[in-house]
């Protein structure tokens, strides 16, 4: 269903996969979509990747309130119809729906050091929103204030870069953004999901000699190789702490660390993998249940512990190059996806990820 | 005793404080000081601080092959002869000992990120140092390898610069090297001790607009205010967290916060006072005791964790430019100073740092 001129400015119903509740499948149910207000964009959903996060709420998040929703925050579609006051997008236009918004007036839009714009989806007009990271793409139909879409370029083929919706700008960003990567440095990439390959690429695109990928599914490491990783430890394979078999390898450790997880002891590990100095570590994984923790002369000896959130992009300014990146060669996306799916098949989406240890990269058809 | 012509190339008896054994009274000793051998230089020290560092190794660290020790890492003194292949220094130099020393030869000291010289006291000449942190200056004598001593100018004041050898290029270099606090910016620095008060000082000098100086002990404030404090909290007038206290006061947060306690209690609520996208929290305090830990959120929401030894100063270099600053009158040290006492006295000034909570510095004569 796609008809702008005949729904412009209407309320329709249209699919959506819905959680009604924690740990349940989701169930495809006809859903009501109300008409852009102002400055809000209605957007028909074209593709929208599964991520962790998708996961990480419906099975691991402890938010009981959180439901029901619609899931999905990695989409990719074309703008149905606007609301009054919207000058920026028009019918027809690509666009990537952002789980951080850009309204290039706060304070945290204004800094060029952050990317965590105020009126994210947590404070959006003031109250809480009951769309999940501000998207819910696992849908047909979705709305969104303008401040929250990034236009992309027109030759963009969706399907594909829905992943940089999440996924590919979070681990290509904590690299390039985050980390700040130098030339010529030792990376460490821990857990190669689909943000840690991203991240692997980031290493790559910034100029690293060395990118060791680090995972206990050696499986992974013929992917990572695609993506620029250059040696291979499975901490299996080792009885020694991995962050002691890295700095042997590395004389004494990284330069950078990339934890791509979620998981509180590989934080601890990325960082102590990282050489006293200078090291830099980077939480690019997403968790909440635990505390993350070290002894304090990991810093008090020089290194550095961040985070990153959607890899430090502006989503507005951000997206859309990276998009360009892509279309020009230099960012690759299509090597991420393992399965292509319909919005029907959710559930089998996330049987199979959970399974494959978030091996793989599925995009739905919406 | 000081006769350069006399005792030079000898070995000699001098007084000196021993740690016999943890949580003991130090007892004054004859020790034997042997003559400088290949690139060393024997130290006749003048003046030295007590600081925490001293006392935390009798009282609270676990390392009880650590003793026999003669503690003290805070002084300054004048060379009374060197070994073959010291060309830098001369009998009757002025000299800080440096407890980290700086070979300029390391890939540490090549990089202008960190002044960890990895020839310091942990591993000089591949073996433990017997020295408390290479430098054992509550002695009248002491001998330690050219790169862990800097030359200053000789018309400073050893009773006064000796400061410099520790807390207070800690705390100032924490601000002004680590955190690299910014014109104009919001600061909070966590503990009044001297390490805290010169962390105040640093923000100061680094054009701090807003220096929120955090304390239990409100007779610091006043102390503080000298130093640049503009404001000051005491979180037991509060039954809020004191991150939310600092968040309130700040609009969401300050931009640098700095420990200067080594608690992991105060490590985690200086991290949680920062603001999103940008705030940076420095360790400065000491401590191996316990892990320091918060939710990955607060990295995740782009706060930055580090944390910092010796303020970051490479010694040769940023001691004697210190030591410059304060004949120039643009670093205060008389200050800092609360009580002046002989070396035999070192017990008296253990115990009265101990009951004041280091409100206070005190100043040996050796």
């Amino acid at each position: 269903m796609f008809r702008s001129s005949e729904t412009s400015g209407k309320l329709f119903k249209c699919k959506a996969a819905v959680a009604w509740e924690p740990n349940k499948p989701l169930v495809m149910e006809e859903i009501e979509v109300a008409p852009p207000q102002a400055n809000e964009v209605r957007i028909k959903i074209v593709a929208t990747g599964v991520c962790h996060t998708d996961l990480y709420h419906l099975f691991e998040g402890m938010h009981k309130d959180g439901f029901p929703v619609v899931l999905g925050h990695e989409g990719a579609g074309i703008v149905e119809s606007v609301g009054t006051g919207v000058t920026e997008f028009q019918p027809g236009d690509k666009v990537i729906p952002l789980f951080i918004s850009q309204c290039r007036e706060c304070r945290f839009c204004k800094s060029p050091k952050t990317n965590q714009c105020v009126k994210g989806w947590l404070t959006c007009k003031g109250k809480k929103l009951l769309q999940f990271l501000g998207t819910s793409t696992f849908s047909e139909y979705t709305v969104l204030n303008q401040i929250a879409v990034a236009k992309i370029d027109p030759a963009a083929p969706l399907d594909k870069v829905c992943l940089l919706g999440c996924g590919v700008c979070t681990g290509f960003g904590a690299a390039v953004n985050t980390a700040k990567v130098e030339a010529g440095s030792t990376c460490a990439v821990f857990g190669l999901g689909a943000v840690g390959l991203a991240a692997v690429m980031g290493c790559k695109a910034a100029g690293a000699q060395r990118i060791i990928a680090v995972d206990i599914n050696p499986e992974k490491f013929e992917k990572a190789k695609v993506f620029g990783a250059t040696e291979f430890v499975n901490p299996k394979d080792h009885s020694r702490p991995i962050s002691q078999v890295l700095a042997e390898m590395t004389d004494g450790g990284v330069d950078f660390s990339l934890e791509c997880v979620g998981n509180v002891g590989v934080m601890r590990s990325a960082l102590e993998s990282c050489v006293k100095g200078w090291g830099v570590s980077v939480l690019v994984g997403w968790t909440d249940l635990q505390d993350f923790a070290a002894r304090p002369i990991q810093l008090i000896a020089g290194r550095t512990w961040k985070g990153t959130l959607f890899g430090g992009f502006k989503g507005k300014d951000g997206v859309p190059e990276m998009v360009k990146a892509y279309l020009d060669k230099k960012v690759k996306l299509d090597e991420f996806i393992t399965h292509n799916m319909t919005l029907d098949q959710v559930n089998d989406a996330f049987c199979s990820l959970t399974f494959a240890l978030y091996t793989k990269r599925c995009v739905l058809q919406c």
